[in-house]
C-alpha cells in the first residue's frame, strides 16, 4: 500500500527539484504503515456533531489528534472547547515555527468531526471499523476530512526527513476544526478570540477532491451554503379531512406550490434576485472546464446511481456543480407519514432548503431574498415563517494566477508528474470565513475524490491519493518561502 | 346529566304519539347513569386498529361490547375474528329478533374501533380517561363511534321499557366493526361469509353527526374515500447536495411540481377525467343546503381554528364538504427532517393522498385517474410509483324521499320537536359496501356533532344528544312496520 512508487518521479521537468521530490516520497512511504494505522484508530471515534448523543466522542477525537500532534514533536498543541461566548465542540489547535522566524507563516484548515452515518444498514462495512479494500480505506471521515488532517502530519514529517531539518521552511498552523459539518457556527467567534495565534500569510483549506485518480486538479473555488427552514401553518391542529378537507387551505399542498416555484422551466432559480450578485465564470475558465475528462456516466454511476443529470439549462453538469448557484429542498415533512392511512388535513408543512451559493453572492442578501419570496407566495390562510440558521458560509474564489496558487500547483505537478487542472468544489465550508477574517490568501490542497461517497454510506478514500496530498504539503512548504511575500504574523505565536 | 327534559316533547303534533315519546324519553332517563357509566368505561379500552400495538386492546373492547349485550339480554352476540381469507380485528354481531316473525329486519352498522391520538400532548385530559365538562364527554371514541353504538343499547332498552314488550317491534341486527378506522379492509369478505345471519330489510349507519344542536338533521349522503400513496424515487442513496445539488433531478421537487398541480387555479382537480362521473346535487338539494344556518365562522372557530376558507370555485363551503369531490395531501415526507442542516438531494419523496368522492364516482376509476396522472407528470430521472390501499369507500346517497329516511326524519322531529334538514356527511365509511352486499336500502341515524373533533385531539360528544339519538331509533323501531316493505331476511338467522 504504501509503496506507490511513481515512475515519472525521476524525470526531472525544468522546475521541479526531482530529489526533494524522491526523498519526500521515500519519507512518506517509511511512514505509511503507522499514517494508515493512525487513521483507522481515529476513524473508530464516532465524532459526530450534528448528533448530541456523539459530543463525547468530538471530544475524544479532538484529544486524540492532539496527542498525536505531540508524539509528532508539534511544538505547540491546544485543544480549544470554549469560544468568548461560550463552549464549543472542541477544535484542536497546533503550530510548528519554522527555523527562520521571517519565514512565511501558513495556517492548515481542516476538521475532525463527521458527518452522520444513517442509513447505517446501507454501509457494506461498519462505518466506524474502517477497512481497506484494494488500496481504498472504507469509514466514516477516512476522505471527509480526518485522512486529510493526517495527510498534513504524515505531510511534516516527510518534509523534516526528507531536508534533514528540525523546523519547516514554513511555520505551519494547523486549525483544525470539531464543528464544520454542523456549518461552523463558532468558527467567527474562535478566529476573533484567537487573532494572533492563528495570524498567518496563507490559509490553506484541506477539505476537498481531486477530478480523478488520473486527472490531478487545483481547486480555485468553492461555494458558499445558505440554509432556511420554511414551515407553512395552518389550523391550530390537524383537521379531519372529510369535516374539513376541500373547504380550508391545506399547508402541505400550499408549500408544494412554493416548492414547484422555486425553479423556472430552463431550472433557473425563479426567486427574484437571485442572480442579481452572480459573478459568471469567465470564457477561458469555461473553456477549461469543457477541456476536462468528465465522465457524467462515471459520476452517475457512483452514489448517483439512479439519478439523472438536469439543471440549468445552457450551463453543463460541471458547471451547474462548480459555478452555478442552486438551490435545494433537502427535506420535507408534513401531516401523516406513517403505515396506513390517516385522513387529516395537515395542521403545517415544513421543507428544508439550501443554497449553494457562487462569487459575488452573500448569505444575508440570499435569506433576505428567500424571505420575500416566501411572504409573497404565501396563500391567504397559511402563515409562514422562515428560519435561518446561525451560520452558512460564503462563496471563495482564488485566482488561477494567483502566487500562492501558483506554488501549489507546482507542488502537485511535481508529485503527480502530470499537467494540473483548475477545479472547483461544489461543496461548502468556511473558506471565505478565514481568508476575510485573517486578512490572508486562500489556496486549496485536498486530496479526496469526487467519487468518495462523502457524506453518504460507503465513504472511501483511495490511500495513495493521501500519500501524493502529504508529499504535495511537504513540497509546498519548501516552495512557499520564495513564493510568498510575508504580510504579517509570525512571531508572537511562536511562544503563545 | 340525564336529566334533559324536553319543553316540546309533551306538546303532541298531529303525528306525534307523545305518549311514546315521553315513555320513550323517561326510559332513556332512567338509563342514563348506566349508559355514561359504561361509556366512560368503555372508553377506556384504546381500541386503536390502525396501531399494532393497540391490536390486543381492539380485541378487548369487542370483548366488553359483547359483554355489555349479554349483560342486556340480547339474544344473540357473537364475536366474528376471521373470515374466509384470514384473521381480522373481531366484529361484533348480535340480535334480538321481533316478536312478530314478519316484522321488518334492520341491520345497524356501527364500529369500536378508534383512531390514534397523537399528538397526545394536545388533549386538554388524557384520551382514554373520559371526563365530563359540563354536558360533553371527552375522550377518544365518545362520538366516533362509540357512544353511537352504546347509543343504540339504550335504544333498545328504551324501546322495550317504554312499551313493555319484551321483544322489539322490529328485527334488530347490530354488526359493530373492528377496522373501520382503517378502511374496512375486510368488511366485503365478512359481509359475504355472514350474508344468512346479516340479511336484512334496511341499513342502518351510526356514524354521523347533527348539523348542530340547534338543527337537528338526517343525514342523506356519505362521501366515499380512496386512498394512495405516491413515491417519487431518485438516486439509490441521499446524495450530497454539494457534489450532485443543481445537477441532477430532485425528487422531492419533481413530487412538490406534482402536487402542486393536483388543483387548477379555481381549486378544481386537476386530475384528467376526474369530475367526468360526478353526479351534481339538483337545484333543489342546493337551494336547501343554502337555507341551511351554517355559520362558517363558528365551524372555523373550533377545531379548524387558524385556517381560512377555500375550495373549489361556485360551490360554498357545506357543498365543498358534502357533494365536491375532493383530493387531499395527508401527509408528505422526503430526505433530512431532523434537527439541524443535512445537505442532501434526497432519495425519494412520499406523499399520500386520499380522495373523498361523490355519487357517480368510484374508487377504482379514481385510482386508475390517479395513476395515469402522476405517470403523465413523471419527469426524466425520476421513477415514480403509486400504491393503493386494500379497500376504498365508494360514495353512498338515499334520496330524502325514500321511505325509510322519512321514517327516519319523523322518528327525528318527534324526539327533537324541531323540523329535520337534510345534510351530508364529508366524512366517509362503508355505506356504499352494506347497502350493495345486502342488497337492501339505506339510512343514515347519527347523534354525534360536527364540532366533536373527532380523529382529532380532544374529541367529545355532547351527551344529550346520545340521548335523543337512542330515543329516536327506539321511536324508530315503532314506525318502520308500518313504513317499510319487507322484502328479505329474518327466519332463518333468528335461530342462528
Amino acid at each position: 500500500m504504501s509503496d506507490d512508487h511513481h515512475p515519472g518521479a525521476e524525470t526531472a521537468g525544468k522546475s521541479r527539484p526531482a530529489a526533494t521530490v524522491a526523498a519526500v516520497r521515500a519519507a512518506v512511504a517509511g511512514h505509511a504503515p503507522d499514517f494508515l494505522a493512525d487513521l483507522r484508530d481515529w476513524v473508530s471515534i464516532p465524532s459526530i456533531s450534528a448528533d448530541s448523543r456523539h459530543h463525547a466522542d468530538v471530544v475524544e477525537s479532538a484529544r486524540w489528534l492532539a496527542e498525536a500532534l505531540r508524539r509528532d514533536g508539534w511544538p505547540l498543541v491546544e485543544v480549544w472547547d470554549t469560544t468568548s461566548a461560550g463552549p464549543m465542540l472542541p477544535a484542536v489547535h497546533a503550530c510548528w515555527p519554522a527555523e527562520d522566524p521571517d519565514a512565511p507563516v501558513v495556517l492548515v484548515y481542516a476538521h475532525h468531526d463527521v458527518q452522520p452515518v444513517d442509513p447505517v444498514t446501507a454501509w457494506d462495512h461498519p462505518p466506524f471499523e474502517a477497512v481497506l479494500v484494494g488500496d481504498e480505506l472504507f469509514g466514516r471521515g477516512v476522505s471527509d476530512d480526518k485522512g486529510q488532517v493526517l495527510m498534513h502530519l504524515l505531510a511534516l514529517r516527510a518534509h523534516l526527513d526528507a531536508t534533514g531539518r528540525t523546523a519547516p521552511a514554513v511555520t505551519v498552523k494547523l486549525l483544525v476544526e470539531g464543528e464544520e459539518e454542523s456549518a461552523s457556527p463558532n468558527l467567527a467567534r474562535l478566529l476573533a478570540d484567537h487573532a494572533d495565534a492563528l495570524a498567518c500569510d496563507l490559509v490553506v483549506v484541506s477539505d476537498t477532491q481531486l477530478l480523478g485518480r488520473d486527472t490531478p486538479s487545483v481547486c480555485v473555488g468553492m461555494r458558499g451554503l445558505a440554509d432556511a427552514e420554511v414551515v407553512f401553518h395552518g389550523a391550530a391542529s390537524d383537521l379531519h379531512s372529510g369535516q374539513f378537507g376541500g373547504a380550508v387551505v391545506n399547508p402541505a399542498v400550499a408549500l408544494a406550490k412554493l416548492l414547484a416555484a422555486l425553479h423556472d422551466d430552463d431550472g433557473r432559480v425563479a426567486i427574484p434576485g437571485f442572480y442579481d450578485d452572480v459573478r459568471d465564470p469567465d470564457p477561458a475558465e469555461r473553456a477549461a472546464f469543457a477541456r476536462l475528462p468528465f465522465d457524467e456516466a462515471a459520476w452517475l454511476a457512483g452514489p448517483g446511481a439512479g439519478a439523472s443529470a438536469w439543471g440549468e439549462a445552457g450551463w453543463s453538469t460541471l458547471e451547474r456543480l462548480w459555478v452555478r448557484p442552486t438551490v435545494e429542498v433537502n427535506g420535507v415533512h408534513s401531516g401523516y407519514t406513517g403505515p396506513g392511512v390517516k385522513t387529516v388535513v395537515p395542521r403545517q408543512a415544513t421543507a428544508k432548503l439550501t443554497f449553494r451559493l457562487v462569487p459575488g453572492q452573500r448569505v444575508a442578501r440570499v435569506l433576505d431574498l428567500l424571505r420575500d419570496f416566501v411572504a409573497a407566495r404565501t396563500p391567504h390562510g397559511v402563515r409562514s415563517e422562515v428560519r435561518t440558521g446561525r451560520g452558512g458560509f460564503d462563496p471563495a474564489v482564488v485566482e488561477p494566477g494567483d502566487p500562492a496558487t501558483g506554488a501549489v500547483v507546482d507542488a502537485l505537478r511535481m508529485v503527480f508528474d502530470h499537467d494540473i487542472v483548475p477545479a472547483r468544489s461544489g461543496g461548502s465550508g468556511p473558506a471565505a470565513l478565514l481568508t476575510d477574517a485573517l486578512g490572508a490568501p486562500l489556496v486549496f490542497l485536498g486530496a479526496g475524490l469526487s467519487g468518495d461517497h462523502v457524506h453518504a454510506p460507503n465513504e472511501r478514500v483511495a490511500v495513495p491519493l493521501l500519500h501524493r496530498g502529504a508529499e504535495a504539503a511537504a513540497v509546498l512548504w519548501d516552495l512557499l518561502p520564495g513564493r510568498l511575500a510575508r504580510a504579517g504574523g509570525g512571531t508572537e505565536e511562536h511562544t503563545a
